[in-house]
């Protein structure tokens, strides 16, 4: 229709020569590149949500429940069960993606004039995100074995004085979990220099061999921790992101939130998920079995694999990363070269397909 | 949990004190205050969209069509067929909900340092959006009969060469149509300032006497038509909004939009809909007469209306409009008081409701 190209639009002046972010969707027999679930939903789940969103059709008419009111009661009955500390639908948020819940945090809390800082390499989105929402962004420091050292992160937040911290524990796509202690002391040190919020994204906690911090939310109300039922629940295609907090903060998003952003739809498959709670982590067993599977024979097989809590191993090391991504590739096999130098970061994934990738790999491995 | 409020929290200044948007959610026996379609969806559609979400839930546990091609092709034809203006789906964009869409627009050719321009009273988010994503808001002139005088449209575009210009047609919550020759003419205006993007809101477009403005967007690069299937599909609960452009803005909002922003449930449920346009358009037909006889009603009965092209009527006028809106309220029909002065505004609904409603005011009428 036209040769109009984006820089003849007036788009602004960041976004310029940028490109979408998104992984390479690549028509490959076996993809391990997006940190998904395998295992598709079982078949009474599927025929569940069919149910609950005929029930919810019938009402498409009207606008959703605005609050999502049940469906934050359910997230709150899961969480309560599964960390053991209870929560109430107040403690809740829920929206498109856990990349919306952030989008609404950092319009809440980061913006325009304010920055927020994250422990790099980490989830690119929080840096997009911080992009998006005019947010200043501040790589934070990580080690050689990419933990958090807690007193170069206390200096690097008393120096940047952010508004907003990030925390991903399990680490994407290092793999690796940040231990209570030093998320006690990243937020006192970010209290003291500012006081700022404290954002832990839990995205991956299901398959940690440790437990949740959601209890560190007690008593400190600039905590947030962030969850999705894209990994766990084997829904990456719902789009449910959610967070917990103290009831303040799920006030505060409010004052941002697009009225109505979750659908009715949205809303009737999540509570048929959360019925089937129980299935669905049984996977999360299986998962996790794999998960140590693959470290351990990519550690015999010569790779350096960095500890993993969740349901994929970061494992190097290369000297060329991408190169290495391209000859799995050619075997049939796609991973996810997240830029981090000399590594590369592949997904747990059913038992073929993970036997596959070691193939893959030990072929590879001949070749370096 | 906790005593915190938002206040304590480090909110932006800017939150602070505001309230969440949305209208009351009161339990009324008729209620007309959202511009939803009183019309649920067909059973034989109910039952299509139980069919493609099984078929989606069973490929949940992978991440949706990120581009949704499927979606933006259908919408695609739905265009070319309702306005006779061939689109290809790379002029299409989805999102959740039209406000969704309005956001990733401001994020690409707004936000911090730039400035948005609406002409008031109109949709109210645009303004909230706009202070969401950092743009400044700038209030642009209306005449007394809620018309957009062009060259008070003119100067008000010269004076504060606004980045972004908003046009709703059928104006919200007023009613009224823009004429053609008017958005020409503001986006000549808009050109000539800055240059800058022109939004029309077509969200109520279905409804309209005249024509949709999509055809304009020919050789108009910086012309962008938002739509919405929450009101002529009669799907509020869906949150499915999208815009048509040259489709450089497209690949711009890409830049901005989360990753899988928009779920695979949500893109089965839409392709559903679409299915069943011309049933769904047949509501349209009864929605316009309705509201045809509303405005009469209205008019016999002694009320001023502003003429109307969408599925809502605004009448009045009150020396106190909330006080009416009360007393409306009292009679067991819910109406909505968008706080223009004097004015108040009625969905229209089926025809009992409808019937409900006009005896609820003539009642009124006795008492002002």
């Amino acid at each position: 229709m036209s040769d109009v190209r984006i820089d003849d639009l007036p788009v602004r002046d960041e976004l310029r020569g940028k490109s979408p972010y998104g992984a390479p969707q690549l028509d490959v027999p076996v993809r391990l590149n997006t940190n998904e679930n395998p295992y598709p939903l079982p078949e009474p789940l599927v025929e569940r949500i069919a149910e609950r969103v005929r029930e919810a059709a019938r009402n498409l008419n009207r606008y959703p429940d605005r609050d999502a009111v049940q469906l934050r009661t359910g997230l709150a009955e899961y969480l309560t069960r599964t960390t053991g500390h209870p929560l109430g639908t107040g403690n809740v948020w829920a929206a498109n993606g856990s990349n919306e819940v952030i989008q609404q945090l950092l319009q809440t809390f980061g913006g325009p004039g304010r920055t927020a800082l994250g422990f790099e390499p980490s989830y690119s989105m929080h840096a997009l995100i911080a992009r998006g929402t005019g947010t200043g962004w501040i790589p934070g420091p990580r080690g050689e074995d990419f933990t958090i050292d807690v007193d170069a992160a206390r200096r690097a937040i008393a120096e940047h004085r952010p508004d907003v911290v990030f925390v991903t524990t399990p680490n994407n796509p290092t793999g690796n979990a940040v231990p209570p202690e030093t998320v006690r002391a990243l937020y006192e040190a970010a209290q003291a220099a500012k006081p700022s919020m404290v954002i832990v994204d839990e995205a991956y906690v299901e398959f940690s061999h440790g437990r949740s911090l959601l209890p560190l939310i007690e008593g400190r109300p600039h905590l947030v921790i962030s969850r999705t039922m894209s990994k766990a629940f084997g829904a990456a295609g719902l789009r449910l992101g959610y967070l917990a907090a103290d009831p303040a903060v799920v006030d505060a998003v409010q004052l941002v939130r697009l009225p109505y952003h979750l659908s009715a739809i949205t809303q009737a498959t999540a509570l048929a998920a959360l019925e089937h709670t129980d299935t669905l982590l049984g996977y999360v067993q299986q998962l996790k079995a794999e998960r140590d599977r693959l470290v351990a024979e990519l550690r015999a097989t010569g790779y350096e694999v960095t500890e993993s809590d969740a349901n994929f191993v970061q494992f190097g090391r290369f000297a060329d990363a991408h190169e290495a991504w391209r000859k799995i590739l050619d075997r049939g096999v796609l991973v996810r070269d997240n830029g981090v130098p000399g590594w590369l970061r592949v997904t747990a994934g059913t038992p073929e397909e993970n036997d596959a990738f070691l193939d893959a790999v030990r072929e590879l491995k001949k070749e370096l």
